[in-house]
């Protein structure tokens, strides 16, 4: 299916909105980039690519490498990820400690960073070096074996993350942290540092509009069902505090970092990817959060 | 489109579950009534009519009435529903001040009780007798002329809703009320006393799967955007501060109530609802959980 | 002893500060009075009584009628107060329910406002108009058979009370009040409202400085032990969400109201009541707050 | 003055008690310590000392510490330090981060472990070794020259120090640490890990009850008033969460210890220490605050 004219259209409409909101300011690197970047991307799972703007640009995916290193997580401990990360929303600002301490050290789910500090020593405990696995997982499922983490971003983010080691020490505490707090804090941050385009990773997450399976290569990353309940995962936690609006006004699954970006699934059909770094107060792209409720406006189609 | 096959299975798979779980019993009736009860209903958007078990007792819709209300205030005044409550899970237990406290009396959702009494405030200010008004509203949409509530639970309930009173004081202590507290509880009271069985429920939801429109009189209830959008709402806020989970699980929008009801959409295709008493510690039907997560596993539809 | 040349003193040294802050205007009765207002009076164990301006003005005692609630509280039922009432000061500001349902409706301490509802709760379950029996015991103890409290102030209170109905049926739900909630409403607001001067207060809490005996009529009120433990309690809790602040700065146990007023109580020696309409953020006198940090710097005395 | 008899007296009276509690062993050098022991001390300004039973046997002082880690930050910084930590009881069990979070990283007061770590964190800023410079301030102010900090406990505290670490970065992230977190928490475990025994201690705080010059020495540790305010902050919040009933029932100044020491200070006379490591649940000797409750109830003296 072809989406070229309804990006175009998007991109027109939201013109007078690129730029503005905030830009990602806590780390140097993220706050040089330019706020009226826009672009878009949807890859079918019939292969097609369509993009309007910057859709080649590469960018720093954040939390959004929350939902791979969950992915990883799944595919390495299955549902006994479930006992150590829950599955509801938070309901408090994203990075809040109190929830965490008042559940004793379970987050609610993998999507906020505490949830993925979990994760991620998941992977510690699984790789010697868990980046690089991260990036391994994702080069063929975008199709790009030159995926990597940008060591400036990572480092200038381990260095101002107080607050992620104060929830890592937390979680320890609770004893649900395995291993060294310095070495979860070093593969989050990486993982944080991935940089990639639109076109990339609306590719890389086709497999979850496709029953779990790569349509391109055919691999089977998770299974069915479990695919389903990833995509509810992502609706209702997916975009930080705001994921109640968020599927009021986009009704996709979704997973959206600080550094602009957005993913979202079409199940049955599409990935979608969209970028531009000016942010709403609840941390979501400003306008990517409204191309994408323009998309479902103007395609009709929603999940609902 | 035929469940008759499915609900029959999904019924002699969960007997032994059946009458497990924790009739609410907060108030007298309500625990009056015997655990092992069990109904099922699919209505489609063709009018078919699918069954099993006790699919036509009546019972206490308790907080699935809130969804009705929301329906009826947004009808009233649209938009501006959305300055008085929030669109956000809770994140806490359903029935906390804190976040209501926090929030300076903006109810986080229209699905948990402070959020249900803002709506109700609404209604009491356009109706004399509101929850007269929420009978005549559910009739003609579930074909029944003789919905009502019940006086015994509604008078037990209002005796007993010290702590819906404290909430009620707590947002008009904020402004957030407009009518005299009593008046509100009074009416919020029988709405949640209305009763009506399981065909009745599935076919009062039918137009929420079918883009707003009641599919036997082709009354238009709610636009299709807005439609959409309160489906969204009840994936992420509809079932108590288990909504993730239960998104996670069935992969529906639904509303529950605690007695044993719960109600969910298939868009497109037909409204569901399931009956049974016993509940899950997070106050939706243990029984009616575990059927509808069978049901979207055995039919292979969900929304995602 | 004669303190008459240190309250002229601290009178003519805060007169830059005299009507500063903010007056509660929750109510309309109590906006309207003047902020320029400052009365000071000492009443000795000896008897003697000095005073400074408007010394002789009587006020709306507010929260400082939470003591004698207490106190007559203590009086019926003794230490089985405390199985309804904590010790331990709020740490938050002194209306929020949030600590009240995290702890199950039993109030932090009987000088916030959910704790005097408790004991007020003790009084009605003795009392057929508990607010006589509160100005029944304050007359002698003053020495004015004229106390009583204002019908204006009192109905005001009355109807703005939300957040206090709020407290109420919270603590309610929880089992920890026996009266209906408008009856103990109707008392609280009624002991709030009791107008008294600086002179009587300062004469009604010397029987705190002097082992629990009224010095003028030789009457037990309390026996000695617990009359030290009341001090203990009013400097821990006495002064709202600033207990801590008032403490290090003054050093005397104290109560506040938000009319302006605060009793304190230099034990073995006086009873000491200052009042200004001009509040702190905290709620407390700003210029009687200052006012009593002087009397203990120029006097040289504090219990530390 | 002699007290003697009182400590005989209280001995005896406590015999059924001691050993009773729960011993502190988050670390297993302090789970080591035998339930059994019990000493008291009082070391009069007039240089008097009373002891009774194992009042010359050395313990962990632990969270004692956080007195003298104020004084010292104190004198080095006077009022600049409570632009730092507030003065208010915390009102929270003595580790939570929620207020620490709500508050923006300042917290409530020196007592609770975030506030001894900000007051490290001026020793830290101001000398290389800070444990250092704590045991050699203590070692006159005890007259013990081999005053020092156990290297097992302080290494154990440290492995284990997860929670401590968590509440250091939580407070770097709001800017409220100057140091690297590290090199806090090595001071702080330090500090905890200092030995001493009852008489030892109360002679530490005999300054506390002479206007703020030690009596043995008359050097002026601190002067007058900030000494009566210091005591008044102990009184606020020197017992964890649990002061307002400590104050009640002993009526004196204090700080605690999970090693199962209490100082308290009787202003005008006496320093007082107890110890016996079995703690209530809220982390004060249980044997100790029942002790100190007789010795205010036996000699009449209290501040109130």
């Amino acid at each position: 299916m072809n989406y070229d004219d309804v990006l175009q259209h998007i991109h027109a409409e939201l013109r007078p909105v690129i730029g503005q909101g905030r830009v990602a300011s806590y780390i140097p690197e993220l706050a040089k980039v330019p706020p009226h970047r826009f672009g878009m991307a949807v890859v079918g799972i019939d292969g097609s690519v369509s993009t309007v703007g910057d859709a080649r640009t590469p960018f720093s995916i954040q939390s959004i490498s929350k939902l791979f290193t969950l992915v990883m997580a799944l595919r390495l401990e299955g549902d006994a990820v479930w006992e150590r990360v829950g599955r509801e929303p938070s309901g408090t600002p994203f990075n809040s400690l109190v929830q965490l301490e008042a559940e004793s050290g379970k987050p609610r789910n993998p999507f906020i960073n505490p949830g993925a500090l979990v994760c991620t020593d998941i992977l510690c405990s699984r790789y010697a070096t868990p980046e690089n696995a991260v990036v391994e997982f994702l080069r063929p499922l975008c199709r790009n074996p030159g995926v990597h983490w940008d060591r400036a971003v990572a480092a200038s983010e381990r260095r101002t993350s107080h607050r992620n080691a104060a929830m890592a020490h937390l979680i320890k505490s609770f004893g649900n942290l395995r291993n060294d707090v310095d070495h979860v804090l070093d593969a989050y941050c990486r993982h944080c540092a991935i940089e990639m385009d639109c076109v990339e990773l609306a590719r890389a997450v086709t497999f979850l509009a496709h029953g779990g399976s790569d349509p391109a290569s055919g691999a089977q990353i998770l299974d069915a069902s479990l695919t389903k309940r990833l995509n509810a995962l992502m609706l209702t936690c997916g975009t930080y505090d705001s994921a109640g609006d968020f599927a009021f006004r986009v009704g996709l699954p979704a997973k959206s970092g600080v550094g602009g970006g957005i993913v979202a699934v079409m199940p049955g059909e599409c990935g979608v990817c969209v970028w531009s770094p000016g942010l709403e107060p609840s941390g979501n792209s400003l306008a990517g959060s409204l191309a994408l409720e323009r998309f479902t406006d103007l395609t009709g189609r929603s999940i609902f």
